[in-house]
């Protein structure tokens, strides 16, 4: 699947993924009220409306973009119905040829490990048949517990052909109260991204690992160091726009090949309708309103790039 | 919740709770072969099998037991069906009078942990009416990016009076990688420690703070430690029985008023049927077998308390 990323990004032009996290504020009102009149204002209602706003966003940016990276907490939190439209979310995505990346950030040990690593990224056995749960191609996943709760991710990894992105550094204001504290004179988070460095050599595709790592836009230093600390892997960047990292800070997250980063938006992208800068779309023409945020983003990354 | 919890312990004189991990080889032959007549070997009838097993062991327990532990992935492997068992194990468990410990060991940030918070312990708001997606009473919560993921439970904590229990020390073999390196002079996992004590003494019940830890019973030394940095935290002990965490090891665990831990096992009691010493109830029996493993593990941690 990294070969499948890497291509998409190649085809694109475009090391970005946009972060389908539909919160209820941004979809604008007159989805909202026609899954109301369908669905009332129930759990199943809620979740005709935000799948209703990721398609009409992916139906309008599919072709400019390599992946796409759905928040499950955001559907999850509209129970049943919610995590139905996490899965429509995924199979659509697919079948628009997108790499998707669930962002998950699960964690566990040994067989549960195993039972997160099936639901997300591989196949559970029921009787004799191999049935498919959620089917992502990537999962984000917490390293806190250690090998143990990495090793069952990767070995579904290895044999279904998907990848992770282990956090190493978040781009959150208090991800320093324990990644940052200093362990045989460095950081905690860099003995992370050694971890990772070892996890990802036993999982190679041509050039790049299936396992990647995530650190934050808003820490372009920590980011510097830890593209030499874990020179195979992808590297997921969230933190952009919004939580305020910026184009020029990131070019270090990226090697020389101009590959090894995706940068993530997510309301920057799907709710733009709702910034000055694209307010001229207008509510009614919100999916448009993404794609522009979309180019723009492109640009603003590319030329970033160029004069690095 | 934690006043509940308390209430229930001393009501059952048992503080330990009931791990719901249903595994499929765990299901005995005649509920699964009655789920797939009925639906299939497709998610749904997995879902149907671990539902009727999770339920038959609820039926035979739940007057000996304050609370149960259902972990969420073991049912999000099964995908959406999955889920749907989730959730009415955790209703059918609450009908039933027993706290409900979600083991979802969740983590992330700002409206992203808001969001996870909600799913398990509040409500979401859809148009004007607030639902309940998930509904358990407490959640483990993953600690790795900080102040800024746990702030969130912690707020829908204090306003649905539910609780938390923090990962600090885990009980697999290799949860000292990243928790035991030191930091300052003292163990990560003390560090972590520190801070759900801090957490905890902004959200007191009567003795007790609805912010809670896991330390794993497979790592006494440090559990005495943790029990005296964490004073009015509620230690969640896993590793019991199955992992090797022995009875004796885990009376510093407890304050001196007998409270302050709860001690887990699942596969020792919801697959009891399955060991030597219960085998004469037979898998047609398997939920008797569940309530006499019960009774020898509450017996085991009673007498150790008394001798301690």
């Amino acid at each position: 699947m990294i070969q499948k990323l890497i291509e998409n990004i190649k085809k694109t032009n475009a090391p970005i993924v946009v972060g389908l996290d539909p919160m209820m504020n941004f979809v604008p009102e007159q989805l909202v009220k026609a899954a109301f009149a369908e669905f009332g204002e129930t759990l199943e209602g809620a979740a005709e409306a935000i799948w209703q706003f990721n398609k009409a966003i992916v139906d309008e940016t599919y072709d400019l973009i390599p992946a796409v990276k759905p928040q499950i907490a955001m559907y999850e939190q509209f129970g049943i119905p919610g995590l139905q439209a996490f899965k429509k979310t995924v199979d659509y995505c697919k079948e628009k040829g997108l790499v998707v990346i669930g962002d998950v950030k699960r964690g566990d040990i040994g067989s549960t490990s195993a039972a997160y690593a099936a639901a997300h990224l591989g196949k559970v056995q029921v009787g004799s048949q191999f049935l498919t749960p959620f089917g992502e191609d990537f999962a984000t996943v917490n390293p806190y517990l250690g090998t143990d709760g990495i090793k069952p991710f990767i070995e579904v990894c290895q044999k279904e052909k998907k990848g992770l992105f282990i956090l190493v550094k978040t781009s959150n204001p208090s991800s320093g109260e324990f990644q940052d504290r200093m362990v045989d004179g460095r950081p905690l988070y860099e003995l992370v991204g050694e971890k990772v460095a070892e996890w990802a050599d036993s999982c190679m595709g041509d050039d790049y690992s299936y396992v990647g790592a995530v650190v934050g836009a808003t820490y372009p230093e920590m980011g510097k160091v830890l593209r030499k600390v874990m020179p195979k892997s992808f590297i997921l960047v969230p933190g952009y726009g919004a939580q305020g990292g910026k184009a020029a800070d990131l070019v270090h997250y990226f090697n020389e090949d101009g590959l090894g980063a995706i940068v993530n938006s997510s309301r920057g992208i799907i709710a733009a309708y709702r910034q000055e800068k694209y307010a001229k779309f207008g509510a009614e023409n919100f999916a448009q309103a993404s794609r522009q945020a979309v180019v723009d983003m492109i640009e603003d990354i590319g030329s970033a790039l160029e004069n690095r």
